[in-house]
């Protein structure tokens, strides 16, 4: 960076209306961090843009005097995606969070990147639409764009970048493309929605997002199955997958994690592998698949299988689910929770959550392990102490324990949370050569090395 | 090319085996075209090689000496992807047609690139497993996902990058690379198997697919709708869609060509707007999910609605759908096949169908019309006699008509065919200054120009 912070300041108030820039060092440290464990980094300054003419003036002024450049959606990251490292500008889309555009017939919705999911279902919701994503934070759609979010229903609907059919990029230089179009399939060009999608503000600045939405299902059931073991419910999963039965969330709990949410909530759920499970249909359609999939359970072993419809009594049935994360964070209070991300094949993930719970227990610490088990991804919720080295050394080791178990097996280090800084040093070894192409896309890209630097590849 | 054809073809004899090489002119000449219209250009020399690293071998050479390299599968493209004009190698993948690998807990397949479609599925049949994307041609699966193919079951399926998992990819240098891994998702690193996909022979030669594979619906059941006018029917499709009833195929077929086809084999069918409707299922879902359509059907306009679910009667059912494009061979003998292939939002469909229908019989042509309606992809299948340039120029003039209609509407010069040398000229109408974008990624990963030059940008 060429410039000293109050020139930036100042040269930025030039470009764009001065109350859209701030060196205000309480505004400067809500953009230090997000939520995960990562440590924390002050931008040099903030900036608010209000469209997307702001946001290319923002990148020419950035790309001609080599500043760095961290878009900023509502900081919900788990792997840092959100810290300046290198100071310089991070770039927050508060202000550019409008619904620009509802299209029913088209299932389609035209948004602004700071638009977040909850205010975006509400207003498909009066046009009987919702959005499918549901990575659990009520995210920005930018943010869940640029790491390629998911979370729960990605089984049915898929993923972030299944629902991205255009996006608005201010570029490096400036220049603002397109990536897409509003069909629903193309074999026009590259596909480089879906490589800006996951790439982590890397590569360009989403201004504005094209995405698919669905029809509210008419009937929601959600059904909660306790199985003897980790692989009869796995084995389950895969029979009802096979089976083509359009699940729509499908989650496993570990025994151990029913125990403590069981001893924060004075509950007595058995402490059994559970798999939560909820349906999307039609009143008689979806009466069948509950009824199919309750058969597929009982053959592989479940020993309780409830469901219910009702939007009160669903909401109960999926309450270990729920309050899983909490009842981790109660027992340790002034902890911080770390969250692990690895995806395998399905055909692995029994010996993965195996292999996981026992290194979990031979680390001494305290973790809940919950998977989106449709996908083979899961997660080991971690609560530690920031300031206890050693703890901070545990949890690490766990965590490259778990990516190399994956990778060793056809996995992937992250499958929904992204790469940001947690996961750079595991990109080699998944990605073996083609980690160069990335980079060489990268340098076209981004030449002057200004768009989120520091994150996905190691300085 | 820095070398003659004589001594390429030696020189290529002393990487690979002598009788993987050839220069006779029969072979040379199958391989200098493929089912489009386009015109033929020899190769200088046609390898067949039989393993990845053969593959390597062979682009080192080339690269070495700037030699054109043309991935060639079995020859179905219909927009001249596999034409080799700028003459040198002709890559024929007959000799890697194996499938390598079924996973059957992970609904993946790994098979190298020249698998046909059909023989994956007569493999994957003995797992109760399909491969879902039919563009209709029994196409290679490497040439299906060069090209981004999809076709008649995408609506519900997916399109071909959906189903890609992970490409073994041999670089215009000869290095080997893995893009992507076995999970169902991943957010680890930018998403070049997406961008492959689709790339068609131009960033790297694919070696080696896992693809995504579905258990076999325990029913299959097939409709035949007849609507008043095609507004009718797009408005009963975007009303099923709404519904979320899980439909499989859904080809609309307009007027004029069901007049071909009853004239053709002597039929009487409504010579109306149908929609030929496709439902996967079980035994009971299913049956809800054909009464709920039909009842959309009808409160559409819907004058007709026949189902079966035994297979021969579904056969039966579709006969105006088969037999579609050979009614209009069969009546213009010695004429060439021609088809067009835009792609538009679904609120789009009804005026481009309308458009399409009067801009053909303006152009004093006969056409048909069929589109894979829930994707708002269709084609006019066009029989044009090539050394007639009158007939010629009126039906690439009706192709600039249709795709300038789609662009003007947020549409895709190509659903399904993909670029190849027929939509060239498109690109930057359609992308803009993203072009830019492709062509910087095209000379990141082939700098030397050599990987199937002239498709996809304009040299």
């Amino acid at each position: 960076m060429k410039i000293i912070q109050n020139d930036l300041v100042s040269q930025l108030k030039t470009i764009i209306p001065e109350d859209q820039v701030t060196a205000n060092p309480t505004v400067l440290e809500l953009h230090s961090k997000d939520e995960s464990y990562h440590t924390p980094h002050f931008p040099d300054v903030v900036v608010f843009p209000k469209s997307t003419e702001e946001v290319s003036e923002i990148m020419k002024f950035a790309n001609e005097n080599q500043i760095p450049v961290t878009p900023f959606g509502l900081g919900t990251s788990l792997e840092g995606h959100a810290i300046p490292y290198h100071g310089g500008i991070s770039l927050d889309f508060q202000l550019m969070n409008s619904v620009l555009e509802v299209r029913p017939a088209d299932f389609l919705v035209r948004v602004q990147p700071g638009v977040t999911r909850s205010q975006l279902n509400k207003v498909l919701k009066k046009h009987g639409l919702f959005f499918t994503v549901d990575p659990g934070a009520d995210a920005t759609l930018g943010g869940m764009a640029a790491t390629n979010a998911s979370g729960t229903t990605s089984v049915r609907y898929g993923i972030m970048r299944d629902q991205v059919r255009d996006l608005e990029v201010v570029l490096a230089d400036g220049r603002i493309i397109h990536t897409g179009s509003m069909t629903a399939k193309s074999s026009s060009g590259y596909h480089i929605s879906g490589l800006f999608v996951g790439s982590e503000g890397t590569l360009g600045i989403f201004t504005e997002l094209i995405l698919r939405v669905y029809g509210i299902p008419e009937v929601i059931t959600a059904a909660r199955a306790v199985f003897p073991t980790v692989e009869d419910a796995v084995t389950a999963v895969v029979s009802t997958l096979s089976a083509g039965i359009p699940i729509a969330r499908m989650e496993l709990v570990d025994a151990r994690s029913i125990k403590q949410v069981n001893l924060y909530n004075n509950t007595d759920y058995p402490e059994e592998p559970t798999l939560f499970i909820e349906f999307h249909g039609s009143d008689a359609g979806l009466k069948y698949d509950v009824d199919f999939a309750q058969k597929l359970a009982m053959e592989n072993g479940c020993k309780e299988f409830l469901f219910e419809t009702d939007s009160k009594a669903r909401s109960q049935l999926w309450e270990v689910r729920h309050n899983l994360a909490y009842a981790f964070v109660h027992k340790s209070p002034g902890k911080k929770m770390m969250v692990t991300d690895v995806c395998v094949p399905i055909s692995e993930l029994v010996g993965a959550i195996q292999d996981a719970r026992a290194a979990i227990d031979e680390s001494g610490m305290d973790g809940a392990i919950v998977g989106h088990v449709g996908d083979g991804n899961y997660h080991v919720i971690l609560m530690i102490d920031l300031n206890d080295p050693k703890e901070m050394e545990k949890a690490k080791n766990l965590n490259a324990h778990l990516v190399d178990y994956a990778l060793n097996r056809g996995g992937s280090c992250t499958g929904e949370h992204g790469v940001g800084v947690g996961k750079r040093g595991y990109q080699r070894k998944e990605h073996g050569e083609a980690l160069d192409i990335m980079k060489g896309i990268k340098d076209v890209l981004d030449p002057k090395g200004i768009l989120n630097p520091g994150k996905i590849f190691i300085d």
